[in-house]
């Protein structure tokens, strides 16, 4: 390996990485959970998240790239030289074997995990936190983390059988919101609720059948308090033992004749509720 | 064709329909817009959306089940019967070419299209509207179909190129509100924002980039008023043409770090925030 002349590493005798190269092999394997797990790695593709990574020192460990996209994102490539991180160029045809979209625009950037205890999590003293319990679905996931990062979260927690918060479209669903919050995986939600009350956070259960009514608790002025939501798959709602730990059991009012709210948008609705009573 | 023992009409040579049926070829062809148009019929699959189409007088035109499916729902294959609705019993193989998703719960309903002119929706004095303004994408569309009509919206406007509302995907993610609430087409969104003043309606475009502040606008009561909201798509926005019609451009505060919200994330935020004021 030698550097080239725009201070990229470049094999000196075969070029541009391509998808038979060791380290692309390595990397591409990252898109499976349990390499991703085995590794302590996730991949994360395009400028935006390249630049989210690279904010967080320590957590990107590789970036590759395109010759073109590499020139297009110079600075980014320079970011992360001189972070110590190496840069790799790729044929088209590695950037697409690594990448897991259509149009991946060039780059992809290998980090390490970054998810932190809950007991880290809650020592800043978050005043919003978000629950995914049990939730499957990647992008719904990653949804609801952008949200809560836009609506003033300091921690996610990713609590029982949830999907990986490093899963490809997960990571692409958060829009970079994945380096934004403190991220958190914990095993058992019941032992989240547990710590969440003891850290002195209201906690909040949203169902469809709660017995509040989220209105109501805004007008009570119960939404002021520091809060964690708990929100849990569209498919079968959150556990009864969760429900059951909760503060309270919400729901969002259904002022027309829709049955429910999708996930993401319950969630919005929650969020910002409580993003505007705490201000 | 005669009626079977259960009151649905059977070809009396051949059984079930096939793939091949005729009339199955024909109602699989409306999975395609042109053919949509042209018939000015749609597919609506899964006994819920069925459930919701049947709800309302003369759209559904004929009703495909598997006999498994039509057993399962006795109640919804009598409602059709009674009114004046042909329920055919289709091979597993026919109700699948019919439906688009791979559990598709063995109900197909050829419907009417339903959409009614701007005026008409307007004569009935909406105080919520949500427009889609070029929003192409059909899961995003029918998402906010969906919450529009859980925070008691009367009307939705698909305007200038918008996705078709009749397209499977935006059905589906409609979750039976594509027949609950006022749909209506407009070619020229810059017009639907002329009608929706003259009817007496406040006009707020979402941009990520307007000079008021949502919790602002809720603070000055001005959400009260009968208000239309007006979401542009995800890639691109709102064309500049309908953020200057608008009677006030207003952004989403973004507490954290995210530099936006989804489209589903930020209608749901506004349309909330309307119905709450409206209260």
């Amino acid at each position: 390996m030698q550097s080239s002349s725009r201070g990229r590493r470049l094999d000196a005798v075969s070029g541009p990485f391509t998808p038979r190269t060791p380290r692309v092999v390595a990397a591409r394997r990252l898109q499976r959970r349990r390499d991703r797990e085995a590794a302590g790695r996730f991949l994360a593709e395009g400028p935006q998240a390249v630049r989210e990574a690279l904010a967080r020192p320590g957590v990107v460990a590789e970036l590759f790239g395109t010759p073109a996209a590499l020139d297009r994102h110079a600075g980014l490539a320079a970011d992360a030289a001189r972070a110590d991180v190496p840069v790799s160029e790729v044929t088209d045809e590695a950037l697409a074997a690594l990448a897991e979209t259509v149009a991946p625009q060039g780059l992809v950037a290998v980090c390490r995990h970054l998810d932190v205890p809950l007991e880290r999590a809650l020592a800043g003293g978050p005043r919003l936190v978000a629950v995914l319990a049990e939730i499957r679905d990647p992008g719904n996931a990653g949804t609801v983390l952008r949200t809560a990062d836009a609506a003033g979260a300091g921690a996610v927690v990713f609590a029982g059988d949830a999907v990986d918060p490093y899963n490809g479209k997960c990571v692409r669903a958060s829009a970079g919101s994945l380096f934004h919050v403190d991220v958190v995986r914990a095993p058992d939600p019941v032992d989240v609720v547990a710590a969440l009350r003891a850290a002195g956070l209201a906690v909040f259960a949203t169902t469809g059948y709660g017995e509040d009514d989220l209105d109501d608790l805004a007008d009570a002025g119960r939404l002021a308090a520091p809060t964690a939501w708990l929100f849990g798959s569209e498919a079968h709602g959150l556990p009864e033992e969760l429900t059951a730990a909760a503060d309270a059991r919400v729901r969002v009012p259904l002022h027309g004749r829709a049955e429910s709210l999708n996930l993401a948008a319950a969630a919005a609705v929650c969020l910002y509720a409580s993003a505007r009573a705490q201000r």
